[in-house]
Protein backbone atom coordinates (compact mmCIF):
# COMPACT_ATOMS: atom_id res chain seq x y z
CA UNK A 1 0.00 0.00 0.00
CA UNK A 2 1.32 4.03 -0.74
CA UNK A 3 1.13 6.38 1.77
CA UNK A 4 1.13 9.78 0.82
CA UNK A 5 3.26 12.58 2.79
CA UNK A 6 3.41 16.16 2.57
CA UNK A 7 6.72 17.93 3.43
CA UNK A 8 7.77 21.45 3.54
CA UNK A 9 11.51 22.01 2.60
CA UNK A 10 14.07 24.84 2.87
CA UNK A 11 17.44 24.73 1.29
CA UNK A 12 20.44 25.77 0.57
CA UNK A 13 21.16 25.61 -3.04
CA UNK A 14 24.43 26.23 -4.02
CA UNK A 15 25.51 22.75 -3.57
CA UNK A 16 22.78 21.56 -5.66
CA UNK A 17 22.28 21.22 -9.23
CA UNK A 18 18.74 22.65 -8.81
CA UNK A 19 15.44 20.82 -7.44
CA UNK A 20 14.65 18.31 -10.53
CA UNK A 21 16.62 14.96 -10.60
CA UNK A 22 19.02 14.48 -12.87
CA UNK A 23 21.52 11.83 -14.30
CA UNK A 24 24.61 13.35 -13.26
CA UNK A 25 24.91 16.15 -10.44
CA UNK A 26 23.68 16.72 -7.20
CA UNK A 27 19.71 17.98 -6.70
CA UNK A 28 17.80 18.09 -3.92
CA UNK A 29 15.22 15.85 -4.92
CA UNK A 30 17.59 13.33 -5.26
CA UNK A 31 19.05 13.88 -2.29
CA UNK A 32 15.44 13.82 -0.39
CA UNK A 33 14.94 10.11 -2.66
CA UNK A 34 17.94 8.94 -1.16
CA UNK A 35 17.02 9.94 2.06
CA UNK A 36 13.34 8.33 1.62
CA UNK A 37 15.69 5.14 0.54
CA UNK A 38 17.06 4.60 3.33
CA UNK A 39 14.32 5.59 5.66
CA UNK A 40 11.96 3.08 4.09
CA UNK A 41 14.42 0.83 2.84
CA UNK A 42 12.48 0.50 -0.44
CA UNK A 43 13.94 1.24 -3.82
CA UNK A 44 10.38 2.60 -4.88
CA UNK A 45 9.85 6.16 -3.27
CA UNK A 46 8.75 9.22 -5.44
CA UNK A 47 8.29 12.89 -4.83
CA UNK A 48 7.09 15.78 -6.57
CA UNK A 49 7.64 19.75 -5.95
CA UNK A 50 5.71 22.26 -6.14
CA UNK A 51 8.22 23.51 -9.68
CA UNK A 52 11.32 23.36 -10.40
CA UNK A 53 14.09 25.58 -8.99
CA UNK A 54 17.55 25.78 -10.76
CA UNK A 55 21.02 25.19 -10.00
CA UNK A 56 22.15 27.69 -6.77
CA UNK A 57 18.78 29.10 -6.03
CA UNK A 58 17.04 28.60 -2.73
CA UNK A 59 14.36 27.45 -1.18
CA UNK A 60 12.62 28.28 2.08
CA UNK A 61 9.51 26.59 1.77
CA UNK A 62 9.07 24.30 -0.90
CA UNK A 63 6.47 21.81 -1.08
CA UNK A 64 6.94 18.30 -1.93
CA UNK A 65 4.40 15.58 -1.98
CA UNK A 66 6.12 12.09 -1.36
CA UNK A 67 5.04 7.99 -2.39
CA UNK A 68 5.98 5.77 0.19
CA UNK A 69 5.42 1.88 0.99
CA UNK A 70 5.99 2.48 4.79
CA UNK A 71 3.35 4.23 6.73
CA UNK A 72 4.75 6.17 9.32
CA UNK A 73 3.98 9.29 11.91
CA UNK A 74 4.59 12.18 10.24
CA UNK A 75 6.79 13.85 12.96
CA UNK A 76 8.79 10.71 13.46
CA UNK A 77 9.26 11.14 9.26
CA UNK A 78 10.10 14.56 9.72
CA UNK A 79 12.80 13.82 12.32
CA UNK A 80 14.34 10.84 10.44
CA UNK A 81 14.64 12.65 7.34
CA UNK A 82 16.26 15.60 8.97
CA UNK A 83 18.75 12.87 10.44
CA UNK A 84 19.79 11.79 7.31
CA UNK A 85 18.87 14.58 4.60
CA UNK A 86 22.62 16.78 4.14
CA UNK A 87 22.62 20.26 6.32
CA UNK A 88 21.91 22.06 4.13
CA UNK A 89 18.72 20.80 3.57
CA UNK A 90 15.65 20.71 6.21
CA UNK A 91 11.85 19.48 6.53
CA UNK A 92 10.13 22.23 8.24
CA UNK A 93 7.08 20.34 8.57
CA UNK A 94 5.54 16.85 7.71
CA UNK A 95 1.66 15.73 7.14
CA UNK A 96 -0.42 12.86 5.87
CA UNK A 97 -1.24 14.05 2.55
CA UNK A 98 -4.34 13.63 0.41
CA UNK A 99 -3.52 11.05 -2.63
CA UNK A 100 -5.06 13.53 -5.43
CA UNK A 101 -3.49 16.55 -4.09
CA UNK A 102 -0.91 17.88 -6.60
CA UNK A 103 2.11 20.14 -5.53
CA UNK A 104 2.83 21.19 -9.28
CA UNK A 105 -1.36 21.73 -10.37
CA UNK A 106 -3.01 22.80 -7.15
CA UNK A 107 -0.62 25.81 -6.00
CA UNK A 108 -2.35 28.82 -6.08
CA UNK A 109 0.02 31.91 -6.11
CA UNK A 110 3.97 31.27 -5.48
CA UNK A 111 6.06 33.68 -3.17
CA UNK A 112 9.64 34.69 -4.04
CA UNK A 113 12.37 36.50 -3.35
CA UNK A 114 15.66 38.33 -4.56
CA UNK A 115 17.91 39.69 -2.52
CA UNK A 116 20.52 42.05 -4.01
CA UNK A 117 23.41 44.66 -2.47
CA UNK A 118 24.35 47.65 -5.14
CA UNK A 119 26.87 50.20 -5.71
CA UNK A 120 29.01 49.00 -2.76
CA UNK A 121 31.60 46.22 -2.42
CA UNK A 122 31.05 42.59 -1.65
CA UNK A 123 30.75 41.37 1.63
CA UNK A 124 32.59 37.81 2.79
CA UNK A 125 29.55 36.51 4.23
CA UNK A 126 27.16 37.48 1.52
CA UNK A 127 28.75 35.70 -1.96
CA UNK A 128 25.92 32.50 -1.54
CA UNK A 129 22.96 33.91 -0.50
CA UNK A 130 23.05 37.95 -1.86
CA UNK A 131 23.37 38.51 -5.51
CA UNK A 132 25.77 41.90 -5.95
CA UNK A 133 25.11 44.69 -8.60
CA UNK A 134 27.80 47.21 -9.20
CA UNK A 135 25.49 50.71 -9.97
CA UNK A 136 23.82 52.91 -7.79
CA UNK A 137 19.69 52.63 -8.15
CA UNK A 138 16.88 54.59 -8.51
CA UNK A 139 14.70 52.49 -6.08
CA UNK A 140 11.96 55.13 -6.87
CA UNK A 141 11.82 54.29 -10.17
CA UNK A 142 12.14 50.25 -9.76
CA UNK A 143 9.25 50.59 -7.32
CA UNK A 144 7.25 52.09 -10.10
CA UNK A 145 8.22 49.29 -12.10
CA UNK A 146 7.23 46.93 -9.68
CA UNK A 147 3.45 48.51 -9.81
CA UNK A 148 3.28 48.06 -14.01
CA UNK A 149 3.97 44.42 -13.19
CA UNK A 150 1.04 43.97 -11.30
CA UNK A 151 -1.74 42.38 -13.15
CA UNK A 152 -2.10 39.64 -16.13
CA UNK A 153 0.63 40.09 -19.04
CA UNK A 154 2.23 37.62 -21.48
CA UNK A 155 5.24 37.01 -20.06
CA UNK A 156 6.94 35.87 -23.43
CA UNK A 157 9.84 38.48 -23.39
CA UNK A 158 10.65 36.80 -19.66
CA UNK A 159 11.07 33.45 -19.89
CA UNK A 160 14.00 30.80 -21.04
CA UNK A 161 13.41 29.73 -24.35
CA UNK A 162 13.78 25.82 -25.17
CA UNK A 163 10.88 25.01 -22.43
CA UNK A 164 7.58 23.82 -23.65
CA UNK A 165 4.75 26.16 -22.10
CA UNK A 166 1.24 25.82 -22.96
CA UNK A 167 0.81 30.25 -22.58
CA UNK A 168 3.64 32.16 -21.30
CA UNK A 169 0.44 34.00 -19.95
CA UNK A 170 0.80 34.50 -15.69
CA UNK A 171 -0.63 36.83 -13.03
CA UNK A 172 1.40 39.35 -10.43
CA UNK A 173 -0.50 39.88 -7.57
CA UNK A 174 2.11 41.93 -5.26
CA UNK A 175 5.55 43.08 -6.18
CA UNK A 176 7.86 44.92 -4.28
CA UNK A 177 11.31 46.14 -3.98
CA UNK A 178 11.92 46.60 0.51
CA UNK A 179 14.83 48.05 2.31
CA UNK A 180 16.64 45.20 4.17
CA UNK A 181 19.02 46.42 6.90
CA UNK A 182 22.11 44.77 8.15
CA UNK A 183 22.33 41.71 10.47
CA UNK A 184 26.34 41.35 11.29
CA UNK A 185 27.44 39.34 9.05
CA UNK A 186 24.86 39.65 6.11
CA UNK A 187 25.18 43.29 4.68
CA UNK A 188 22.35 45.73 4.24
CA UNK A 189 20.63 45.26 1.07
CA UNK A 190 17.30 45.33 -1.03
CA UNK A 191 15.10 42.48 -1.93
CA UNK A 192 12.44 42.08 -4.68
CA UNK A 193 9.45 40.29 -2.99
CA UNK A 194 6.91 38.94 -6.09
CA UNK A 195 4.08 36.64 -5.68
CA UNK A 196 2.36 35.53 -8.50
CA UNK A 197 0.01 32.96 -10.26
CA UNK A 198 3.31 31.04 -11.58
CA UNK A 199 6.61 31.72 -13.10
CA UNK A 200 8.21 30.38 -16.09
CA UNK A 201 11.51 29.42 -16.25
CA UNK A 202 13.83 31.97 -15.09
CA UNK A 203 11.18 34.38 -15.29
CA UNK A 204 12.37 36.08 -11.54
CA UNK A 205 15.48 36.46 -12.38
CA UNK A 206 15.04 38.29 -16.08
CA UNK A 207 12.35 40.63 -13.99
CA UNK A 208 14.90 41.34 -12.05
CA UNK A 209 17.61 42.06 -14.70
CA UNK A 210 15.12 44.45 -16.33
CA UNK A 211 14.73 46.05 -12.77
CA UNK A 212 18.32 46.71 -12.36
CA UNK A 213 18.35 48.32 -15.84
CA UNK A 214 15.64 50.66 -15.00
CA UNK A 215 16.81 51.75 -12.06
CA UNK A 216 20.31 52.27 -13.65
CA UNK A 217 18.12 54.84 -15.80
CA UNK A 218 18.76 51.87 -18.78
CA UNK A 219 15.50 51.35 -19.78
CA UNK A 220 12.93 53.66 -18.98
CA UNK A 221 9.49 52.81 -17.52
CA UNK A 222 7.61 53.30 -21.10
CA UNK A 223 9.71 50.62 -22.75
CA UNK A 224 9.08 48.69 -19.25
CA UNK A 225 5.16 48.50 -20.10
CA UNK A 226 6.03 47.46 -23.52
CA UNK A 227 7.86 44.74 -23.06
CA UNK A 228 5.55 43.47 -20.67
CA UNK A 229 3.72 41.73 -23.55
CA UNK A 230 3.83 40.46 -26.91
CA UNK A 231 5.14 40.37 -29.59
CA UNK A 232 8.72 38.83 -28.57
CA UNK A 233 11.50 41.63 -28.31
CA UNK A 234 14.66 42.22 -27.08
CA UNK A 235 15.57 41.03 -23.63
CA UNK A 236 15.13 44.08 -20.90
CA UNK A 237 17.95 42.57 -19.01
CA UNK A 238 20.66 39.91 -18.33
CA UNK A 239 19.22 36.82 -16.07
CA UNK A 240 20.87 37.88 -12.76
CA UNK A 241 22.61 35.31 -10.77
CA UNK A 242 21.06 32.23 -8.81
CA UNK A 243 22.34 33.37 -5.50
CA UNK A 244 20.18 36.34 -4.49
CA UNK A 245 16.17 33.88 -5.28
CA UNK A 246 14.65 31.93 -3.11
CA UNK A 247 11.53 30.22 -3.30
CA UNK A 248 9.84 31.59 -0.33
CA UNK A 249 6.50 30.49 -0.50
CA UNK A 250 3.90 28.37 -2.33
CA UNK A 251 0.27 29.18 -1.22
CA UNK A 252 -2.63 26.69 -1.96
CA UNK B 1 62.09 51.06 1.37
CA UNK B 2 59.53 49.27 3.49
CA UNK B 3 55.93 50.30 3.19
CA UNK B 4 53.44 50.03 5.93
CA UNK B 5 49.52 49.66 5.36
CA UNK B 6 46.76 49.36 8.00
CA UNK B 7 43.92 46.87 6.29
CA UNK B 8 40.77 46.02 8.45
CA UNK B 9 39.31 42.34 6.71
CA UNK B 10 36.52 40.79 6.94
CA UNK B 11 36.18 37.12 6.50
CA UNK B 12 33.76 33.55 6.92
CA UNK B 13 36.01 31.32 8.33
CA UNK B 14 34.63 28.64 7.27
CA UNK B 15 37.47 27.35 5.01
CA UNK B 16 40.25 28.22 6.95
CA UNK B 17 42.28 26.83 9.58
CA UNK B 18 42.33 30.08 11.89
CA UNK B 19 44.09 33.48 10.72
CA UNK B 20 47.84 32.44 11.87
CA UNK B 21 49.60 31.19 8.96
CA UNK B 22 50.57 27.63 9.45
CA UNK B 23 52.96 25.08 7.91
CA UNK B 24 50.24 23.18 6.55
CA UNK B 25 46.31 24.03 6.06
CA UNK B 26 45.05 27.16 4.24
CA UNK B 27 44.60 30.20 6.84
CA UNK B 28 43.26 33.63 6.07
CA UNK B 29 47.11 34.96 6.82
CA UNK B 30 48.29 32.67 4.43
CA UNK B 31 45.89 33.91 1.62
CA UNK B 32 46.71 37.66 2.16
CA UNK B 33 50.17 36.90 1.76
CA UNK B 34 49.85 35.26 -1.52
CA UNK B 35 47.73 38.15 -2.53
CA UNK B 36 50.31 40.19 -1.44
CA UNK B 37 52.81 38.48 -3.11
CA UNK B 38 51.32 38.04 -6.02
CA UNK B 39 50.47 42.68 -6.22
CA UNK B 40 53.90 43.23 -4.86
CA UNK B 41 56.04 40.80 -7.39
CA UNK B 42 58.01 39.99 -4.46
CA UNK B 43 58.47 37.40 -1.67
CA UNK B 44 59.13 39.27 0.78
CA UNK B 45 55.99 40.60 2.17
CA UNK B 46 55.20 40.57 6.13
CA UNK B 47 51.56 40.84 8.07
CA UNK B 48 50.65 41.13 11.40
CA UNK B 49 46.88 40.90 12.62
CA UNK B 50 45.00 42.11 16.37
CA UNK B 51 45.07 38.49 17.57
CA UNK B 52 44.52 35.30 15.58
CA UNK B 53 40.96 33.62 15.26
CA UNK B 54 40.81 29.98 15.29
CA UNK B 55 39.55 27.89 12.42
CA UNK B 56 36.05 28.01 11.36
CA UNK B 57 35.71 31.75 13.32
CA UNK B 58 34.59 35.05 11.76
CA UNK B 59 35.87 38.49 11.31
CA UNK B 60 34.35 41.73 10.89
CA UNK B 61 37.08 43.50 11.61
CA UNK B 62 40.41 42.12 12.06
CA UNK B 63 42.97 44.95 12.17
CA UNK B 64 46.18 44.19 9.96
CA UNK B 65 49.52 45.51 9.49
CA UNK B 66 51.56 44.73 6.65
CA UNK B 67 55.31 45.75 5.52
CA UNK B 68 55.53 45.41 1.67
CA UNK B 69 58.12 46.99 -0.69
CA UNK B 70 55.57 48.51 -3.40
CA UNK B 71 55.07 52.08 -2.43
CA UNK B 72 51.05 52.01 -3.80
CA UNK B 73 47.96 54.19 -2.88
CA UNK B 74 45.96 52.58 -0.32
CA UNK B 75 42.52 52.99 -2.35
CA UNK B 76 44.64 51.29 -4.89
CA UNK B 77 45.78 48.54 -2.96
CA UNK B 78 42.08 47.78 -1.26
CA UNK B 79 41.21 47.15 -4.86
CA UNK B 80 44.23 44.94 -5.83
CA UNK B 81 43.93 42.87 -3.05
CA UNK B 82 39.88 42.42 -3.06
CA UNK B 83 40.69 41.19 -6.63
CA UNK B 84 43.16 38.34 -6.00
CA UNK B 85 41.79 37.41 -2.45
CA UNK B 86 38.79 34.66 -1.82
CA UNK B 87 35.57 35.79 -2.25
CA UNK B 88 35.10 34.48 1.59
CA UNK B 89 37.96 37.28 2.52
CA UNK B 90 37.16 41.08 2.19
CA UNK B 91 39.42 43.97 2.43
CA UNK B 92 37.21 46.56 4.18
CA UNK B 93 39.56 49.41 4.58
CA UNK B 94 42.75 50.64 3.76
CA UNK B 95 45.22 52.99 5.08
CA UNK B 96 49.11 53.86 5.25
CA UNK B 97 49.67 53.13 8.47
CA UNK B 98 52.74 54.24 11.21
CA UNK B 99 56.02 52.13 11.57
CA UNK B 100 55.44 51.81 14.91
CA UNK B 101 51.66 50.37 15.46
CA UNK B 102 51.46 47.21 16.33
CA UNK B 103 47.79 45.81 16.04
CA UNK B 104 48.50 43.53 18.97
CA UNK B 105 49.82 45.60 22.20
CA UNK B 106 48.21 48.72 21.22
CA UNK B 107 44.61 47.47 21.16
CA UNK B 108 42.57 48.92 24.05
CA UNK B 109 40.07 46.17 23.46
CA UNK B 110 37.90 43.86 21.48
CA UNK B 111 34.51 42.97 20.72
CA UNK B 112 33.13 39.40 20.51
CA UNK B 113 29.70 38.29 18.81
CA UNK B 114 28.50 34.79 19.24
CA UNK B 115 25.46 33.77 17.77
CA UNK B 116 23.74 30.93 18.48
CA UNK B 117 20.04 29.31 18.12
CA UNK B 118 18.63 27.30 20.76
CA UNK B 119 15.39 24.75 21.71
CA UNK B 120 14.79 24.85 17.65
CA UNK B 121 15.85 22.94 14.75
CA UNK B 122 18.98 24.47 12.69
CA UNK B 123 17.81 25.85 9.27
CA UNK B 124 19.34 25.29 6.17
CA UNK B 125 21.17 28.42 6.14
CA UNK B 126 22.61 28.60 9.49
CA UNK B 127 25.21 26.28 9.63
CA UNK B 128 28.28 28.28 9.10
CA UNK B 129 27.07 31.11 10.52
CA UNK B 130 25.09 30.52 13.92
CA UNK B 131 25.68 27.64 16.17
CA UNK B 132 23.18 25.80 17.64
CA UNK B 133 21.64 24.23 21.13
CA UNK B 134 19.02 22.12 21.61
CA UNK B 135 17.63 23.20 25.02
CA UNK B 136 15.63 26.32 26.07
CA UNK B 137 17.44 28.93 27.67
CA UNK B 138 16.48 31.33 30.91
CA UNK B 139 17.68 34.59 28.98
CA UNK B 140 17.14 36.61 32.07
CA UNK B 141 19.39 34.19 34.37
CA UNK B 142 21.89 34.68 31.04
CA UNK B 143 22.27 38.10 31.04
CA UNK B 144 22.47 38.73 35.29
CA UNK B 145 25.63 35.93 34.86
CA UNK B 146 26.82 38.61 32.03
CA UNK B 147 26.54 41.60 34.34
CA UNK B 148 28.62 38.92 36.87
CA UNK B 149 31.53 38.85 34.11
CA UNK B 150 31.80 42.72 34.25
CA UNK B 151 35.03 44.15 35.34
CA UNK B 152 38.57 42.67 36.15
CA UNK B 153 38.96 39.11 37.09
CA UNK B 154 41.47 36.35 36.70
CA UNK B 155 39.95 33.73 33.52
CA UNK B 156 42.46 30.85 34.91
CA UNK B 157 39.26 28.78 34.10
CA UNK B 158 38.20 30.35 30.67
CA UNK B 159 40.99 29.70 28.78
CA UNK B 160 42.32 26.94 26.38
CA UNK B 161 45.56 25.29 28.77
CA UNK B 162 49.00 24.78 26.74
CA UNK B 163 49.29 28.52 25.64
CA UNK B 164 51.99 30.36 26.99
CA UNK B 165 50.70 33.58 28.63
CA UNK B 166 51.91 36.14 31.14
CA UNK B 167 48.59 36.40 32.88
CA UNK B 168 44.80 35.46 32.81
CA UNK B 169 43.60 38.33 34.45
CA UNK B 170 41.08 40.40 31.97
CA UNK B 171 38.37 43.28 31.73
CA UNK B 172 35.11 43.20 30.28
CA UNK B 173 33.92 46.19 29.93
CA UNK B 174 30.27 45.34 28.18
CA UNK B 175 28.56 42.07 28.20
CA UNK B 176 25.03 41.14 26.98
CA UNK B 177 22.88 38.78 25.33
CA UNK B 178 20.55 40.26 22.33
CA UNK B 179 17.78 39.00 20.55
CA UNK B 180 18.24 39.35 16.82
CA UNK B 181 14.89 38.81 14.37
CA UNK B 182 14.66 36.31 11.56
CA UNK B 183 16.14 37.71 8.13
CA UNK B 184 14.85 36.05 5.31
CA UNK B 185 17.06 32.92 5.47
CA UNK B 186 18.77 33.49 8.54
CA UNK B 187 16.67 32.06 11.73
CA UNK B 188 16.12 34.48 14.76
CA UNK B 189 18.56 33.78 17.49
CA UNK B 190 20.35 35.00 20.32
CA UNK B 191 23.79 36.92 19.93
CA UNK B 192 26.16 37.41 23.17
CA UNK B 193 28.23 40.91 22.68
CA UNK B 194 31.05 41.07 24.09
CA UNK B 195 33.93 43.77 24.94
CA UNK B 196 37.12 43.06 26.74
CA UNK B 197 40.30 44.43 27.30
CA UNK B 198 41.80 41.05 25.44
CA UNK B 199 40.83 37.52 25.21
CA UNK B 200 42.51 34.26 26.20
CA UNK B 201 42.33 31.54 23.61
CA UNK B 202 38.51 30.17 23.33
CA UNK B 203 37.99 32.73 26.28
CA UNK B 204 34.65 32.98 24.56
CA UNK B 205 33.64 29.88 23.70
CA UNK B 206 33.80 28.86 26.99
CA UNK B 207 32.79 31.75 28.33
CA UNK B 208 29.29 31.22 26.19
CA UNK B 209 29.63 27.01 27.29
CA UNK B 210 29.40 28.48 30.74
CA UNK B 211 26.14 30.90 29.96
CA UNK B 212 24.45 28.14 27.97
CA UNK B 213 24.93 25.83 31.36
CA UNK B 214 23.60 29.03 33.28
CA UNK B 215 20.75 29.05 30.92
CA UNK B 216 19.94 25.25 31.50
CA UNK B 217 20.02 26.07 34.98
CA UNK B 218 22.95 23.52 35.64
CA UNK B 219 25.24 26.15 36.57
CA UNK B 220 24.36 28.35 39.44
CA UNK B 221 24.49 31.65 39.61
CA UNK B 222 26.57 31.35 42.44
CA UNK B 223 29.13 28.84 41.19
CA UNK B 224 29.35 31.12 37.60
CA UNK B 225 30.56 34.09 39.90
CA UNK B 226 33.34 31.45 41.92
CA UNK B 227 34.10 30.06 38.89
CA UNK B 228 35.14 33.60 37.43
CA UNK B 229 38.56 33.67 39.61
CA UNK B 230 41.41 31.32 41.14
CA UNK B 231 41.85 28.80 41.62
CA UNK B 232 41.36 26.49 38.77
CA UNK B 233 39.02 23.98 38.83
CA UNK B 234 36.31 22.49 36.96
CA UNK B 235 35.18 23.94 33.71
CA UNK B 236 31.90 25.41 33.63
CA UNK B 237 30.79 24.17 30.04
CA UNK B 238 32.39 23.08 27.18
CA UNK B 239 33.68 24.66 24.17
CA UNK B 240 31.37 25.66 21.98
CA UNK B 241 31.25 25.18 18.20
CA UNK B 242 33.58 27.77 16.29
CA UNK B 243 30.86 28.76 13.65
CA UNK B 244 28.96 31.33 15.87
CA UNK B 245 32.19 33.42 16.58
CA UNK B 246 33.04 36.84 14.92
CA UNK B 247 35.49 38.93 15.75
CA UNK B 248 33.55 42.02 15.15
CA UNK B 249 35.79 45.00 16.11
CA UNK B 250 39.39 45.95 17.29
CA UNK B 251 39.47 49.45 19.35
CA UNK B 252 42.84 51.46 19.40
Amino acid sequence: MIHYYRLSLQYKGTRYSGWQVQPDGKTVQGELNQALKKITKDEDVKSMGSGRTDAGVHALDQVVKIAIHLEINPENLLKALNSNLPEDIRVNSAAISDEFFMPTVHAKSKEYHYRFTCGRSVTAFQTEFIANQSFELDLEKMNKACKLLLGEHDFVNYFCEGTDVSSTVRSIFECEILVVKEVGMMPAHLMLRIVGSGFLKQMVRLIVGALWNVGRGKISLEDFTKSLGSPRGERMGAVVPPEGLYLARVNY
